[in-house]
């Protein structure tokens, strides 16, 4: 319990007569974690220094010095000889004391007009700005995996699932092309999040607003941001732009871990639909086709440290009254967390898509052993031999129990024993009914697995990674 | 999914030997909920039908015999003559079901084309658009009485709290307009995920496509959607209608919960800033003070309701393999839940705002109490008196101590006492460095609490309306 | 809560000048889902009522007249003869106002102290605690199911996995006993559950206590709890009997996922290992291999759901202050979900659990095709052979790729091709250190698949059975 | 894609012909947080050590070589020495890596009759049990400090809230036990998840047993656990000790975060119910009142933290077929975030619990101008002077009318008025009825807040700290 010293850093410490506590110090430090944000806190440092020039707080020479020390500031971070204390809280107080150091009082002037509480909301939206970026960087390089995937997979059938359960042949570029449209869906969603995140909060103050006839619009215009938030109070309350971001990603994630759960399954030894490169697995030396999927497995456990990351979010902010409340410090962890979780697994999956191999001899196995097309047989006695749907039904059910008695199926089973069930079960015509490529081909309609529409599907999605790179 | 036969309700029971065994029915049945779709279902078979004419499928006659057949079906439901039974499972095939005993053979014709896979997918897509008008319509009123209840109280001074510590006075139609800003947003969520629900999905059969040529646009144009999925199995595998749904209900309950928080603590006998009236309130008969805010709290707990349905999705879509799975029936009851508690939320919080009555005389004390002026006064000392920064703040803190030592106030202060402590501590201009009204109109920058800037975000909103109300 | 007057149903309404507004109505009413607690709200106003006499404050006659009310109250329910309507808000005021119409004034008398707070905290933790009992009658079923066909499934041979890769082979009993131990502790942790909810809290008043020397001792005799609550405020506000209910449903709905995963993989086409009954399963009329395991499929979505409801209970929880607030009301939304859950999802995994059969043919082709012995065939080479470790490994591989270029596994490899790589590939030896029988055996640490520890785990189960019997 | 090299660290990768890709070596190496089971693993080793021993597969030099190994392994952790590199993926590999390097060959035999399977769930349980007893010393610590708290400020008169509406005056001694018993009741959680998780489960291999007549009691002994595992299979898939880690954690943090918001709440300007110490808040050097409460506020915060970590393991653990997968890797990132957030939040707590200071002169306002105890004079009028309840209300209603109107309460206004409402309202006996001791005191049920029946319960509070410090 000492009183306070001269040059106390805690900034608001002046009539505290006790400094503070330990624990309190322990559990009120940020900084080991928020120094993430310390690029964002300079941009947005630079774009309010330059502003209260404007506006004539700062003059030229002050202005040009707080430019100089903040860019110091950068490249001691950037070069690891800055010195972090957890005294001094979090990356903001950090800058601004370091600053100071640097260049005496006018450093102090930095903080003229603004409050933590505006600041930390802006440098966050920009955090989540540039790391929507990054994440839609990765989202495209992983839609062209995709896609290049699906090009060269068209013709490779293999078995589509309901309930798990053999259902239909469907090509594999069919398979592929539903992520490709999945994780479109994800860019469209991180973009809407980020467009909502990109506002200009700086200038809120502490809540009410400033002091000062500020200029928002020059702040905007520096920061790149959309628009200009309209209410202060609101402004450095809300966390709706961590929670979209979080939304965004935990839909990613979710996607992921569907694909992360067609592979361990397609990779195992029984479905052995896919085949994972070595360098993506582990395995036992003797074993040859144990191969663990290992980077599947574990994205598809990341996606619920993402839903955890949400749901840590969504906890924190209900119930909280206006305005800023310190439950707020530790929003970011979550943010922070989610956004390394996304880009790892983003490059996980990728790295995965771009070297599996489909194994179309054992997709056929398990169509053949499902007797996929027997439905296929039976339109084809309806469509082409004009015999009764319920007869139809009775002749291919009965083909079929033969076919299991006798460990066969609709492929191997002998053409005499089939022509003894119906006439029609012969030749070239009984072999396309059955056939696995041409049921698929009948799947004609838009959006069907017929290989018509798998191409006019690649050339649409085509199309959505050209217009996405011109953004 | 096969045809049904005689006698057996059963679609898919052809060739299985036993029937369902009471726990599978009774665990599998879902048209105790999902009856919620009827209107969606039969939306969806009514354009189906006409497609199936329009390409040749359906005559003229059987697609009149269908539509009547729907009619009719439609007028039981809604009339609550229909009979439900669980053997039929699902509303879908309730409604086949009537129709055939309705028309004959015909009703059976309906499902050519189509699966319960595609048909379910679209059904709820239809619903998560139909929902959302009407939720975005009650934002708009609750919007639109926030709006009204802001313009008559830009002159009503109340705190504005961080820390839930009385910070800074603020104009009560800055905090209702927070509040607007906030619920503006989560309309335009709700337009996001509206806009990406609705798309054609139906056509898409079983997983694979359909053995027709449907006719997919004018699916679209009957049922007024966006666009058409691209790819069949992404379209029956896809739940991302009802998350994005229930992403933005959670946000908006989210933000529901801070206002009933904000509530609650300002109809405390403590903080007394709002009175509600009666009639949204329960109380005791002889302590009149005591207004349980009932409504506020039931919201709050609400919006934990609504974040644990979003969590029930993400639980239920988490590593999902391709494509429909069965686990997916229950996805239905948490949207289903969070569509009536977001209505019935917003019903509640549009009462709040719309009867509510600000108390100034108790903000007025709690600002007075929390020397909310005093940085105003300090700030007056250094601007107008020219007394260093640091003299300035030990003066107003001596001040501030003698207050506290004699249970006074900036306000109540006697102005011997003061000038004792600074003779600029006197007269007409410390009256106004210590006003709290003129300390909020001080706060003048773009989004702040100064009156002009009030007005001007008042208009901003107003147009906000105006253009919500067009589209 | 006050003494409800004339004419006016709501309790409190005394004072109030206007009555509950429409929406106030409906988002206040609870009934519709409360009256669930019906019996546990009777059995606590019986004890109520006798203690009320044993004090005094009731006379004989009163009781009487209490007493009789109250089961014809109870009949009435019970025959669906009892009038529910939103005025009366909750179960609780709908049994006293007809308590009240029944036997007049000496209804009334009942509430005397008491308050509906400590009341619907007495009626949930009856509620658990009797749900409790139904679950685990449920579980024990279950349980001695999981035991049952162990018995009969020790000499099964199927396939172990990690990683969803074929590792090695395990006795079918090991499988189904590893569930019978997770259902076990899940027993374990709903005692846990149970016994804490068993606690006196009734007499606890609105939550300073009451104004009369109740007796808490008769009280918790009559109701059977285990204790007295030793403070009023937490008896009220504390809903930790919900949320252990929840967490130990939880960790039940996990156990009940993971072995319902197991079976829709187990039942795949590709997988084969288990055959479920045409009664739990959905199918096709003409692919006999298709057999959806729905019920497995929904019990595992079914698992999201508790999840979601704990999550709802933890977010209305979190960051109340005491003591009692009507964000509570809703607790019980989420437990009464739960309970319902829990208990069907336990009578589906039962069925299951009583009906699938083993194919143990499809789990001998995955562990050959899966050369899941080879590592006991280096194992012997090392041990009985006294070959270096490095140099017995390579043989085998040798041995393994030598099979997948031919197409063969160790079973089916020529002898000849065998010996030309190692002389020890041969007769009888070479036999046995490759069966999967022989395998198993080998793991014969306590816990592990070998025949006699799978029988001395067998023993441990029927006397883990036979003690939870006697409780 | 280079060929495996002599000496690569990969265990498992003899066969594989590439070496793990960058992406895969980033995303699934765990050493960066599972170097925390350091101790753990380290424990778990000298057991299997000793074990090996004494079933004869290590002789006595081997055993010294090892133990010596691995106390140096220790010490080089311990003092920072040890090297960390992400290529040996996690400490179970580092360890038994370093040890090889500094005793050769004979470090490798560590691991026979063992896998990563069973050693990593082994440790896992290890950490939580040595954990537990961390926290649980932290939780009686904190119970001592409310007991403390509790024994001083029996005579401590404050408001008691429903609805966060004053409601009845409490001693606050009643609000302090109230968490007392809170946080008991998280002792015995954490005591009931500690013996559950203190399982030997070392020594079930990879999944199936290991192949040696292993000693699993001598390692039940020296590990100190309360029972071996039946059931190799269940014993490497469970992770049910970590589950109810979390579950008890989150209960915990629930209780911390309800007293939290009472503090936030009581600490306010307007309830100034609490008085915290400068050392535990941050405030403003010129406004006295304002201390913001963050150690509150982030303690509040931390609970969605844990709530979160749940969520994780939840949805990890969810649909995960037997018996381990590699998603399991991160379970303990949920784990070591919430031990660190609970110890540091209780912690926090007890600061506060320790320093805060009542301000029962806000206490008395808050009663007072809330009528608290209208109610009591009601009853007084009833039960000492026979006035029929409704005419008793009726004057109580006109007394508080007039005070109101008169800007007046109980105790503040004249007696000439009081009198004329009713002659009952004079003298002492009009003061008695409406005193807030008295009133306090009339609450004399077991648990209630009568001076006689806190003194009671701290009795049993004593009591219950001694036995629990016995253990």
């Amino acid at each position: 319990m000492q009183k306070k010293e001269e040059g106390n850093a805690k900034l608001w410490g002046g009539r505290f007569k006790e400094s503070a506590s330990p624990i309190m110090e322990r559990i009120g430090e940020s900084v080991s974690f928020d120094k993430k944000l310390y690029k964002e806190d300079l941009e947005g440092s630079r774009a309010h220094a330059k502003m209260l020039h404007k506006i004539g707080i700062l003059n030229a020479e002050e202005l040009k010095q707080i430019l100089e020390g903040l860019a110091q500031v950068e490249s001691e971070i950037e070069s690891g000889n800055f010195k972090y204390s957890s005294e001094l809280e979090d990356i903001h107080m950090h800058i601004e004391s370091r600053l100071t150091e640097l260049k005496g009082e006018v450093g102090k002037k930095l903080h003229t007009a603004r409050s933590r509480n505006d600041q930390v909301a802006q440098d966050t939206r920009l955090y989540v700005r540039n790391r929507i970026l990054e994440i839609q960087e990765r989202l495209e390089s992983l839609r062209k995996a995709l896609y290049t995937r699906a090009s060269e997979n068209v013709d490779t059938i293999i078995p589509g699932y309901t309930h798990l359960q053999v259902a239909q042949p469907v090509r594999a570029s069919h398979f592929l092309l539903a992520y490709f449209w999945m994780f479109t869906r994800d860019t469209e969603f991180f973009e809407f999040a980020k467009e909502n995140a990109n506002l200009l909060v700086l200038g809120s103050g502490a809540m009410a607003g400033v002091n000062y006839q500020n200029d928002r619009d020059f702040l905007a215009s520096e920061l790149k941001t959309n628009g200009i938030s309209p209410n202060s109070m609101d402004a450095v309350a809300s966390r709706d732009h961590l929670l979209q971001f979080l939304f965004a990603a935990t839909q990613t994630m979710l996607h992921a871990s569907r694909f992360c759960e067609d592979i361990i399954l397609y990779s195992s030894q029984e479905f052995g639909l896919v085949k994972l490169p070595d360098s993506l697995t582990t395995g036992s030396s003797i074993m040859p086709q144990k191969k663990n999927p290992d980077i599947a497995e574990l994205i598809r456990g990341k996606s619920a440290r993402v839903a955890g990351n949400l749901n840590h979010l969504i906890g924190l902010l209900k119930g909280l009254p206006l305005t800023y409340n310190r439950d707020l410090q530790e929003d970011k962890l979550a943010v922070f967390d989610a956004v390394e979780t996304v880009l790892i697994s983003l490059e996980g999956l990728e790295a995965m898509v771009s070297e599996m191999q489909f194994r179309p001899e054992r997709g056929e196995r398990s169509l053949k052993e499902g007797f996929a097309t027997a439905t296929d047989l039976a339109d084809y006695l309806v469509g082409e031999k004009k015999i009764p749907f319920r007869t139809a039904h009775e002749l291919v059910g009965r083909l079929v129990s033969e076919c299991v008695e006798r460990k066969e199926n609709l492929f191997t089973i002998p053409e005499e024993i089939r022509t003894k069930i119906s006439p029609h079960f012969s030749g070239k015509e009984y072999e396309k009914a059955v056939s696995l490529e041409l049921s698929a081909d009948k799947k004609a309609s838009y959006g069907g697995t017929a290989r018509s529409r798998q191409l006019e599907q690649l050339e649409l999605a085509r199309k959505s990674l050209e217009s996405s790179s011109k953004n």
